[in-house]
């Protein structure tokens, strides 16, 4: 199953930039805890930076909303390389450069609250162009905290 | 015009608490440009550590819709101060304490390039609970980079 | 169980308003096929009226948005009245009154092709005063046409 | 100025299909009221039929979506027109019936009341194959109704 192998190892790279070359995402701190086919999740760890309130410890809005987006984008551009299959690493990392978010709604449920979050989420729509993404955070208690749905242009 | 003052002063004191006072604010780096009952203006300037791209210098679609979310709620509820006129200190920091998003939409139009970006916005709707704001980010050239649409709880 | 009886009661009545009393819903035809507490369920078949397009038999994003609309709000109203249990009949019926949609989203997955669509969802969010609900609509092959999230007042 | 003249032929002739051959938008009754490059105007005039309470004569939130998309469709087309100048008469019909609408928000600001209501609205990004497009319906008394962002797909 060498195509599997290769699918998964540039997987596996793209994780690496995710995780630490987009200077934002080292800023929020966010970590890639799977980033199979199937299977995509994100975790960020709460720590005062990130608290969005000047009376309580919780999550701020734009936190949410950033980590929503960023999983939602891994989650389309994922799609299109387990449906492409192999490709050169430098047609990848085009490609990486040029997909972009088109829209986004985020649906705040619960005040965030919680040592840890997870955001996952599913593929609505693979289109030739434009990738819809429906994205969940949830807390260390596996609650709900926001629900998210994203537009991707990933061409 | 005492009343005006007040209310001036009062918007001083929130512009205060949001810029010095929230955690992920001062992450971003955020400052209140103007704050009076017509016109709320939030700039936020670009660095090496808000860039969402291994290739290109450009904002984090994570740090617009951050900033888009903070500056809606910032006019949502420098609405209900202006419509509710003076109020003690603490009423005022526990409805504060009280606000929040409840959903929101952003359209990113243009790539997040400059050296500078202001957000602005106006009330779509005051309701008793829900108030919808409508917000722009522009970058240094005036240019629209990303549009907002937010709902917030402000009781 | 004569609680439940009355709830079921009631939902059945709501749903005889929903489907023969709302000019609009006459005019697109829906039926409410399944109102219980934990599944509601609406039907619209296809007929010449619906179509949006010139060329081909595919219902318009219109109408899918509406039903979508009209589907969360039954869900997001039955919900408050699962919740609220029993209440006399006026009450009910001046809540209902005053139940709106604040907003929604809509996302168009696949053309509106199919003989019947059933559109159905579930609640993300209830809250004391806003309910905040997903819907889905699927043809008679099981296909998901579009998804939508919707915020609503019910108070 | 043969050209502009070919263009506002064309606009017409989409205008005569929008109204007359699209058979959901005859059940609403739309109107175009104006269909030049910088002006869109859909008018749809309050009947019966298209009542959305029991109890108050007020539009249905579906019609004001279905309007609101309607309109958005047209004016993302109108753009891609005006842009691309005269073309053949079989590939503009081509990529009118490709042309859909991705996804939309809307928002409800105020009851559905008057006896006429009128859609407009610009074009926030013209990119290559996506067009977003923001929307506004207001009724006899010019005051704002809903307002709407849409995401379309046009090639």
């Amino acid at each position: 199953m060498e195509n599997t192998m290769d699918l998964q190892d540039m997987l596996n790279m793209l994780g690496q930039i995710y995780e630490k070359q987009m200077p934002f995402h080292r800023l929020l701190g966010i970590r890639i805890v799977n980033l199979t086919p199937d299977d995509v999740r994100v975790r960020i760890d709460m720590r005062e930076e990130l608290i969005g309130n000047f009376a309580r410890r919780i999550l701020h809005g734009g936190v949410i909303s950033a980590v929503l987006d960023l999983t939602g984008g891994l989650i389309a551009f994922a799609e299109l390389m387990t449906h492409l299959g192999a490709m050169p690493l430098d047609e990848l990392t085009k490609r990486f450069a040029r997909a972009s978010t088109i829209d986004m709604r985020v649906d705040y449920l619960r005040r965030g609250e919680g040592e840890y979050f997870i955001a996952s989420g599913s593929v609505l729509r693979r289109g030739n162009k434009v990738t819809v993404v429906r994205t969940e955070l949830t807390n260390d208690k596996n609650l709900l905290i926001a629900a998210g749905t994203g537009t991707y242009l990933i061409i």
